[in-house]
Formats: C-alpha cells, structure tokens, sequence
C-alpha cells in the first residue's frame, strides 16, 4: 500500500516561485509514488486574515487553479478545504488539552512570524495554537510524510511530540509523520531577502504575465559589490544567479554565465535578461494550463468538493479511533 | 417567544449542593418561563482531566440523574453533550482568532483555578482557551440569559466581549448574553472554605445517603470562638446555620436557632442534628426520584441522543449564520 502525503497551504492570495521550489514541485513529483492530500487551510488563514476572510472564497480557487496548472492531478490527489471539516477542529481541541502554551511559544516558526508582525502582547490565543491545529491536520489524515521548507521544520516536530503524547496518553492510534525536505527548501526573494514572501512584496508569482516577470526581474537585487560591467560578482550569493540556477534548464548557459559573472566579463543587466528569458519558458506551460480552469469555476469548486469529502471521510474515520483511545465514543449510534 | 437559557456543567462526577443552590434550583425554577438548554461539557472537563477521560461516560450518565432527579423535566429542557456537537469546536476556532492570550490569562475564574491546581509554566493551551470555549456554548445556542454561580460572572462577561468582537468584525449575528444570578450565588463548604466543590473534598453531594449525610454535618466545621456550650456564636458565618437558612424550610426553627446560638444558649452537635434532619427532608425525595433512573441508563441514554441532536440542529443553524457572516460559505451545497 503506498503511504500518505500530506501538505497544504494557507490561501492567502495566488503561489509563487517561492512556494513552487519549496513544495509544489515536490508534490508534483510525488503525487504517483505515495497517496497525497493537500489541505487549503483556510482556518490557519484566519490565524493572521481574521478580520478580513472575504478574500478566502477567492483566494482557494486561486491557489486550486496553481496547483492544477503545475501538475498536480485532482484524479490522483484530494484536494480538501480545512473549515469544511468541522473534525479538524474538534482533534485540534483535544490536542490543546495536553499541549503547554510554553511550548507554543518556544516554537521557532509561530514564534518568528509573531515577531515579524509584531503582535507582542496582543498575540491571539489561535495563532498561538497554530502548531496545534497543523498537527491534527497531519494526524487526522494519518499521514507518514509531510513536504515542507525548512523553515516549516519545527512545526512537524511539534507534531511529531503532540502525537507522541496522545499516544502515549490514550494508546497507540496516531501515525508520527515525518518532514520531507525538498532539493531547494526555501528560495531568497526578488529583494534578496531570505525568503520570498508575498507579505514581503519579493515574489514572483506563477500565474504573472510574461510582462511582469520581465519587469520584476529587471529590478531584482544583485551582488552589492559589482557596480560596473568589469567588477567580479559573487554568483552563488546572487538572486539572479540562484534563480537561473533552478529554473533555467540549459545547465551549459547556467555554467558559463557564472564563470562570466565571476571574471567580471558579464554584466547583471545580461544576465537578468537571461533569467526573463528562462523564467518565462519554466512559466509559459503554466501559465496556459492556467487558463484552462480560469474560465471554469465550476470545474475547480466539484475537485474541492470531492476532495472535501473523500477527506472528511478519512478524517471521520481517524476521529473514530480517536473517540474510541479516549474513551469518549459514547452515546453514539 | 420564549428566550433562551443556556447553562451547563463539567462532567466531573456527581452533583453537590453547591451546584444545587449556585445554579440548579434556578434551572429548575425557570424551566417553563425559559427555553433552557443544558450542555453537559465534556470537552471542557479535559481542560482539568485530558489524563484520565475513562470517567466522562459514567461521570455524564450520573450528572444527568442529579438533573432528573431534582426535577428539570427532560421534555421541556435540552440536555446535550459537548463532544457530540463538532460545531462548538468549530465556533471555538473562529473566536481564538481574535481573543488575545492576555485577556484570557486576565481572567479571574481561570486565573484562580490554574492558581489552585498550580499550573505555573505548565498551564495548557486548551485549559487557557476554556472562556472561549465557554463563549462558544453560549454563543451558538443563541442564550439570552446564562444562570451562573457569582464566581463563573467573568466568563460571562469575557463571553459578552468577544461576542461584541465577532458582531464588530462580521455584523450583527450573535446575542450577547446576560447572567441570572441565584438567590444564593455560592455556597459554603462543610469545612468553611469559601466554596463548595469536590476537588476541595468539602462537599455534601444530591445522592448521598442520609447516613453520609448525618456523618458529614456532623464532622462539619462550626465558629472556631465557640468552644464551650455556653459559648456566644456568630451563626452568620458558620456554615451550619447558613445551610439550616438555606436547605430547613421550618423558618421559625430556623431563627429560634440562631437567637439560641448568639445568646450561648444552644451548642453546635443539637444544632448540627437538626441541619441533618432538614438536610435529609429535602434530598430524601431527590434521592427517591434518582433510584427511578439508576436501573434504568438506557432511559438517560436516550435523552442524552435526543437532546443532543436538537442542541446540534440548533448549533447547524448558528453555523450557518456565522459562516455566512465570516463569508466562509463558500462551495456548501
């Protein structure tokens, strides 16, 4: 029997490259080795959206239309939306009977987005439970493998603990996952910072026009210390270079532009139109599955909808067992 | 139309007096003028026994006998158990979006209770979002009015705030409850403590027999200034006297008693004889009507079903309104 996935993302607006190379294209890879769930999460959306969810609706069609046009096939990977299945929060109360609010706030994740948005002393009790919720995901599914960047890293491991502890406490139901970390974790933005983010505003996103990837590019940040055409640059700390790097397939031209960057031959302003170039050709096949469902609401809210079920079925299931260790499934007929 | 009331226990174990006069004699009293509802919250008994679960089953079983046998009449009143009413979990999630964990550590009733179970740094997630949980049960059974012990009027107030919060964010869907405070708020334990509860061990319960009963009165603290038989005493504060005020309806003994006690003419053993009688004449009827249900669980196993499944359609119904509200409707069939 193949063993499960599971992965998802917070619909907060349309993917990027950022997420492509962090775990949709793992996804992808992985949708015919293993059973894969994804989960839109729009619940954990609402951990930093909650005072505007009117996006959402649209927002989960936006991110469902992304991984259609990247590969993922809704014949072979279920497609489920978090606050259609009410069991992901009734598991999530449970967990947070036995999970310290110490250990929420030691998380290295929740702990620097808190920073990153300054919540301080107004931090909400649900972006505190978020590592919480995040594990009765992966445990309501019982799945083995969850792709995530790096930087997700601390959340499966406090999933790995919360599910170790339910063991523990009510016997052995729950499967302990393991993270799957993808060739290239986590990609640095436009901006060069450290990670490409939408609320940093340094993303391409996969559904840009050809238009605006050129543009995007062309004001990308590059090695601080080549100004002139002449100065050596510093490839392999250079956005643009770890871009071609990644999504340039002709490894000879990859090659060559870095030895050209590194002896001072070649200028940025080549090279970013070399990467224009390769972006828009990884991009284009995208962009044109892309239009496909984009004219076709119906066609995405069915795969949401049977994706919803199928895991509101396996999650029913898992809630049965959980009931059943904790000695709460009475009264039920 | 009637309104509504919501009220509610912990499944702990069985019911004392203090649960009698803090809210059951109200429950009973305003069962006809009301449309009262009565959640029996298990999901929030984890907060204080997510270890051992094994009891909630009999534990929800007893607690609904001490309804029964004090008079609340299952075919007018709804008796429902959390667990089985995923909605509440659901509502719960969407409230600690946007309740901060310093309002709920502020919290006086939570605070105390964490302060007597010396939580300290270990104090759980789940047990801190208690008042949302709270506020949730309020919410979605649409209550006007929450009958409440003096000690639980935080949370009711916490559950007004964030009812305000959701109407302020979403629109105008939610009832903002108020408390019905007894006659006799809180009642005083048998060894003086402030209050009546089990895990003080203080506690006279609704099922005890009348020989449990004389032991307990007759071991219960007095006013520690009257020593002697002659002895002046300060009746107001000894819990005898308060419980002979509350539970003897001879009001003439009741105050030739007290007049006796202040002027030294009365010692505390025939005063504490008299309290068991009166004790005994009020919960021997009480006790005669439990023995009906005791042979009888799958009686109090079929209102548990149907009160619980009207208490869900109710919920459904909040649900809808609160999604629609949150636009969090989307692709419902």
């Amino acid at each position: 029997m193949k063993k499960r996935i599971l992965t998802g993302d917070r619909p907060t607006g349309k993917l990027h490259l950022g997420h492509f190379v962090g775990s949709l294209s793992e996804r992808v890879k992985l949708q015919h080795k293993y059973e894969e769930f994804i989960l839109i999460a729009d619940i954990q959306a609402l951990t930093t959206n909650f005072n505007n969810p009117e996006n959402l609706r649209q927002d989960i069609i936006e991110v469902t239309m992304d991984y259609l046009s990247c590969g993922i096939d809704p014949e072979v990977v279920t497609i489920c939306v978090q606050s259609m299945i009410p069991e992901l929060s009734e598991l999530t109360m449970y967990f947070s009977m036995f999970t310290t609010v110490a250990s929420l706030r030691r998380n290295p994740t929740t702990k620097a987005e808190a920073e990153e948005k300054r919540y301080g002393q107004n931090i909400m009790h649900g972006f505190l439970g978020y590592p919480v919720s995040q594990a009765a995901d992966i445990a309501i599914f019982r799945a083995h493998l969850v792709p995530v960047g790096e930087d997700q890293l601390p959340i499966i491991e406090q999933t790995r603990e919360i599910v170790r502890k339910f063991n523990n406490l009510y016997g052995s139901v729950l499967i302990e996952p393991k993270a799957l970390i993808g060739e290239v974790g986590r990609l640095i933005g436009i901006d060069g910072q450290t990670k490409m983010s939408k609320s940093l505003g340094n993303a391409i996103y996969l559904s840009d026009s050809s238009s605006v990837v050129e543009r995007k590019v062309r004001g990308m940040f590059t090695d601080p210390t080549k100004i002139h055409l002449g100065d050596k640059g510093h490839p392999d700390n250079c956005p643009v270079h770890i871009y071609a790097a990644i999504f340039n397939d002709d490894r000879g031209v990859v090659e060559e532009t870095r030895e050209a960057c590194l002896t001072g031959k070649l200028g940025c302003v080549t090279c970013k139109k070399k990467l224009a170039v390769a972006l828009n050709k990884f991009l284009e096949p995208i962009r044109e599955e892309r239009k496909k469902y984009e004219g076709c609401p119906e066609f995405i809210t069915e795969i949401l909808l049977r994706g919803t079920k199928k895991g509101r079925d396996e999650a029913g299931k898992t809630m049965k067992h959980v009931r059943k260790a904790m000695k709460i499934d009475y009264f039920r007929q």
